[in-house]
């Protein structure tokens, strides 16, 4: 309360304070945003990476971060950056998570109980383990909100409209979709033409996958995106509920990162024989993630007619269709790019200023 | 105030009080959905049509107001009606509009200025004169909410997206899609096999066109969402500044319904032709809104190829593409039922809801 007194007058009191966890790519690109008229509202009090964090005096502009981290001690440490968000004496404060951390996933639940707003790209959580996400609901029952829009599609608007549609009574009756920006690039360009490990080459040079693609081909993250999709539509499913098929060979899941670069060729002769199964059928393979009816969840390859939505995604798009009580003939669909540093980042700014 | 005092403790302030104008084919689904626990904060206080209104006492539910709406004395007067939301002693007060009643829009913005939240479904001000829109802007910086949702798309999530994105200082590039779910319906059937006309009968059996379709085939309709969405985009285009190709012939404009539903072949020739021209160019015909870079806005028929994503619509699926500062690799895209009473009312209540 001290601080508000003796901060000089012509410096109002930030309506929002905010500490950002995570530097890379997505947190760099949030940092940009900070310096925009539309986070006018907004004061960065702290960041941190996985090394270290640091308070940001007053003044200091979200450019300079990365320098200030650079200098700061080593040594991780939560506690610095909550007492600067208290110090700040703003209206809200808000934790933004921006790492794919485990451990900072872990104790959102116990930042939000403690009155702190928290806003997050990192699905560890909310696409965990059933517990986890049994703990986020109680922990926002005393008004700490949970701004998850990064999560899912990079900001694409399905978790707010499931929400909102649930609100009025409406409930998802099935989910199907395209939900990760690599995979759908990668079965929008396979046509046999070329083998798929020299697609896979192209799109990890071009970003499209993580460093280690296998965090991509394994259907995990889809997994977690489709999990946390369903947990906001009502249905309890557990981390194990979700059948996932993985598109790494069993002889490559243990090798280090190197060793898988070096044997991509493995991947190809088993999604040849795939695609010349489904082109037979006259289909095309796609990546999809589906919920049915009776609350049954599957993640992995699948022929689709070319009457299918998802025959005719292009680039990296996702793609959500939701069937609901209300919205049954034809779905609600939701299509458009789905991962990217500049909309994640907008996704959380988005999450921020909604509070 | 005194009204507090004297209710009954069992019986709680509502939170939220409400009137309905209209009480038509959506009007009727809305009354449906408060009866449902979705609506349970809400209190219906008040409903009127086009003759008359009536006053509700406590504990009338909403299946009962049409009885009630008969009983009463003929005669309209909104002046009860708001006096209904100001006795309920509600922490809101809310005017939901229903018609398409071009007088009742005229006060929407009176109605904000006075501190009523207002909720639509009629587009009649916002997507009418530019003036309209202005004094509703106006009327809103008092902190009273424009409930919008259901004039666009019947709540499909288009202007709550493109509000979102704009709040974090991204911009409306382009927009493009197909407004209108009849015009919608009506050309992803038409492929030359069967009269326009004898589609169009179709159309208005199946109740996708209003009972005198030359206000589904003037193009003002979707002229009128066009307007609404751009002007949420920053664009401030005057009702004058679209270009809008009616489809129905200069010499049926005049006509009375029954003469024009008994000429409707007059409409075949024309749009044979254009259909087979479409069909020499490897394209097909839709009903298209587009808003270019330059704030240019046209309503018409396109000539659109087999891989322009509204040539795969189907059913009466309307279709919105975005493309922003930040979604323009390729658009954001949103598309799904986009008429219908049980949306348009659910989307009412949603925007009631969110409050
Ligand atoms: N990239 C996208 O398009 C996209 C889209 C949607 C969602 N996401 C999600 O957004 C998150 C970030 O993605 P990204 O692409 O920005 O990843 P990234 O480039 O690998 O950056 C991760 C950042 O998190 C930091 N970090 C790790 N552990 C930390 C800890 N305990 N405390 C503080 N910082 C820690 C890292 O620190 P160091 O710098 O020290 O390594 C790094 O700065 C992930 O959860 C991802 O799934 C990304
Ligand atoms: N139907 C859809 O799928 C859909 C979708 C999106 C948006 N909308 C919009 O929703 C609105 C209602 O559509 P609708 O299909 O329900 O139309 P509708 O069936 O024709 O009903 C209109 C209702 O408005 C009443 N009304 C007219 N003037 C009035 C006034 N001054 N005060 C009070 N009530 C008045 C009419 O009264 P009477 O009963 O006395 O005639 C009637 O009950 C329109 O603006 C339409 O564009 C409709």
């Amino acid at each position: 309360m001290s601080a508000v007194a003796i901060a000089p007058l012509a410096e109002p009191v930030p309506r929002t304070a905010i500490v950002l966890l995570g530097t890379g790519v997505v947190g760099r690109a949030l940092l940009t945003l900070l310096g925009t008229p539309a986070a006018r509202s907004l004061r960065l009090v702290g960041a941190a990476n996985s090394r270290r964090q640091h308070v940001l005096a007053d003044g200091v502009t979200p450019g300079e971060v990365a320098e200030r981290l650079a200098k700061a001690r080593e040594g991780r440490d939560n506690l610095p950056l909550l007492a600067a968000l208290d110090a700040a004496s703003a209206t809200r404060k808000v934790v933004v998570d921006a790492t794919a951390c485990a451990i900072e996933a872990s104790r959102h639940a116990e930042w939000l109980a403690a009155g702190y707003h928290v806003v997050t790209a990192n699905k560890a959580l909310a696409g965990g383990h059933l517990s986890g996400w049994r703990a986020l609901q109680s922990a926002t029952a005393g008004g700490a909100v949970y701004g998850d829009a990064a999560t899912v599609g990079a900001g694409l608007p399905v978790l707010s409209t499931l929400r909102r549609l649930r609100h009025c009574g409406d409930s998802l009756l099935t989910l199907e979709g395209v939900f990760s920006g690599s995979l759908s690039w990668l079965f929008n360009q396979y046509d046999g033409s070329r083998p798929f490990s020299s697609l896979l080459r192209d799109a990890r040079r071009l970003g499209f996958t993580e460093p280690d693609p296998r965090s991509d081909l394994s259907g995990e993250d889809v997994a977690r995106k489709l999990l946390i999709i369903a947990r906001n539509a009502g249905f309890a499913l557990g981390s194990d509920e979700v059948e996932v098929e993985s598109l790494v060979p069993e002889a490559l899941r243990g090798v280090d990162t190197k060793a898988f670069l070096d044997r991509l060729d493995e991947l190809d002769e088993p999604l040849r024989e795939r695609h010349a199964q489904a082109r037979a059928n006259g289909k095309v393979l796609r990546y999809l993630a589906r919920l049915n009816q009776r609350g049954r969840a599957r993640v992995g390859l699948v022929e689709v007619g070319h009457d299918h939505p998802a025959s005719r995604l292009s680039g990296t798009d996702n793609q959500f269709a939701l069937t609901t009580t209300r919205y049954h003939a034809t779905p609600l669909v939701i299509q458009g790019p789905g991962a990217g540093p500049e909309i994640t980042a907008q996704a959380l700014l988005g999450d921020v200023l909604a509070l």
